[in-house]
């Protein structure tokens, strides 16, 4: 591990203050499962009477975690939640062995809490391939279980990190008629030094009382606009896990229509889904794309996706170069309709094209000053119809490069 | 263009010995068109009784010479071809004004060749989005059409470059009861300075007499195998352009069922699009991927592209780092049916995963000494069916950034 961690110039100040969310408490413990002198466990323990729901990668090669999870997720139950997480090992490929792991730790997880084996999840990020050292994670548990606290979620948002520059969380509090209800969330991806797949994984808890099958549909309706709409470099992880326990403390029970906590747990999702974009490993901009006009919302995030993801683009806002012709090229090479010559193009509020030609008051210079800003915005009128959408991603630097073509060991 | 040309450590020593293709001459000529100091037009001119055939790119934003040719071919005709291109700009994204241009060139040449515009092919390629200067190249023509010449072809393929580092030829020679029968072909693809949208086009002569619809199935038939099968950043240009004329000078007829023939043009197209991916934007090894067993040969190729184009695995081969995990990863995402216990890798002749799990004698140090090939076979077998896909590629390396990062000016 050759690179040197260096905190991502994107990253915020400061870690977030986030809300107790009552009902949910956090403990993390230093296993050494591969990481020494620094947290590499965490587990959370929501009270009777939560419900969980979750979103996880559709990889055809998921690791064994995400496919105990995925069994798990959905069954209506009334008990508590637990939520157990390594980084440092991804317990991705790894056969019969991997499901050995998941079944050693969620059972010790269960002995210790007094919970069902049905609701104990997992995750693990890390290197792919080798055996998770389970016995490692086993031997912290009954630890973790006595030093649970309120106040350890951002102690969680570190045990979970592994290429990440910076720790992930953002909050939200709800005003309700019947009082407040709060949402905080952590999140891990996409950093710098082990030269390993870049892997997601957020959690997010609320106070609300909201029922499993209402709080499903709410994540991965808001997943679609958020997470699945962000990409570093266009590589899918097999670990990718996002879940939501829903606690109930706070007493206020939140219904599907209720838009007001639809659009705060949106928020948070949206900038922790910002966040590991910030921490795209090398990146050096924030780059969000919005594109209009297409045929329909599908074609619009084909397009939108096409242009995050090319190489050429990714490396040109590295390059501050307003090469609005490779837009061109994305748009065309995309699949999704379009026609050229109604094609428009602005940077920020820069009109670059317009009909499938250059602006008549563009201004190669005025690209070029706009393309200075460490967040760019590209702008694309297909000129077809009324699809929409918005991603984000980051540039393609040298730093990517660096940390990726690093050798493993 | 700050970045100094500097040919391809995977350039081959020398340009070939084109065999003459009877019936088909050729000029070249420095137009200026954004170059100085260098050919930047070629023309080549067959003989009536030439057939011809094309493939074009599949992009929804072509370039206005693209969208002219595709208007021709295919029309069955005894009259003559000419093919004219321009390096330095690509008359793409430039609206009626690249419509205009294309007129203005194709009629100048039939006047010149006296010949109907009918069978004039153009191509451009370079810059996008600014008018072609088109008069600059009409003031060659009459230069080009006396100065044809059998012996011409290697001054057409240096015509033709952009930021190629080098020259492209292949050829073959097949043997037929009556007499030899002669194919040769040039390319271009994939450069070092302008940095701009790498474009693909390549141009194949054959002395033999073939039907165009015959010329036609065999070049679209042999593309799916050839250049469809390469990669190098998975950003498909406007201007990709495949023209192959026949002449029938030698007086011998191919038919579609010849294998020989269809082996010989297979051969040479093979060759021009690796030697494309050797000349990838800062590539340093050439790699070749093979997919079997697949569900079918669509899902196969499917996995090899989510290889080939995968930013992780191409940063890992720069870097020289068996990183099989990257492997899993890519035929996880790429969508195509997949079972992870099922996979297994080679690299090269070493086993290194099997059915899921690493293989018993894998030796990591055998996987490091093995990446330090320029030449680079990753083998995977999906387990689950006869699909079988061969792909193309190159790696993803610091040259990559530095020659797209680079501001156009």
């Amino acid at each position: 591990m050759a690179v040197v961690t260096k905190i991502s110039p994107l990253a915020p100040k400061a870690f977030p203050d986030l809300p107790v969310i009552k009902g949910v408490r956090f403990a993390t413990a230093a296993a050494g499962v591969r990481y020494q002198g620094r947290t590499d466990v965490m587990l959370a323990v929501a009270d009777a009477g939560s419900s969980v729901a979750g979103v996880f990668t559709k990889s055809a090669t998921r690791a064994a975690p995400v496919l105990d999870c995925q069994d798990k997720i959905g069954k209506s139950s009334d008990a508590g939640v637990a939520i157990l997480v390594n980084s440092g090992n991804a317990n991705a490929f790894t056969g019969k062995f991997g499901r050995a792991s998941v079944e050693a730790i969620t059972s010790a997880v269960a002995d210790s809490t007094n919970m069902s084996v049905e609701r104990v999840f997992t995750s693990s990020t890390g290197v792919i391939g080798e055996p998770l050292p389970h016995d490692r994670v086993i031997a912290v548990i009954d630890e973790l279980n006595r030093n649970l606290s309120e106040n350890a979620l951002k102690d969680a948002a570190r045990a979970i990190m592994t290429t990440d520059t910076y720790a992930k969380g953002a909050s939200a509090v709800v005003e309700t008629p019947a009082g407040p209800v709060n949402i905080a969330g952590i999140a891990k991806g996409s950093g710098m030094i082990a030269p390993d797949m870049a892997t997601m994984l957020v959690y997010i808890f609320t106070d609300a009382k909201i029922e499993q099958s209402v709080l499903q549909h709410m994540i991965s309706s808001i997943t679609a606009q958020t997470f699945n709409c962000i990409t570093v470099d266009s590589d899918t992880s097999t670990s990718d896990t996002l879940l939501a326990v829903a606690t109930g403390a706070s007493g206020i029970a939140i219904a599907e229509a209720d838009k007001e906590f639809s659009d705060a747990l949106n928020s948070v999702m949206l900038e922790l889904a910002h966040l590991v974009v910030r921490d795209g490993e090398g990146a050096t901009k924030f780059v969000e794309i919005n594109v209009s006009g297409a045929a329909n919302d599908a074609d619009a995030k084909t397009h939108a996706m096409a242009i995050a993801n090319s190489p050429l683009i990714k490396t040109a806002i590295a390059g501050e170069d307003p090469n609005w012709g490779r837009v061109v090229m994305a748009i065309g090479k995309s699949g999704a309709a379009a026609d050229r010559d109604s094609l428009s193009i602005s940077f920020g509020d820069i009109l670059v094209a317009k009909e499938g030609w250059v602006a008549d008051d563009y201004r190669e210079e005025d690209g070029a000053n706009y393309m200075k800003n460490d967040h760019i915005v590209l702008n694309v009128d297909v000129g077809i119809g009324d699809g929409e959408s918005t991603v984000w991603t980051c540039d393609l630097t040298h730093g990517y490069i660096e940390i990726n073509a690093d050798y493993r060991s």
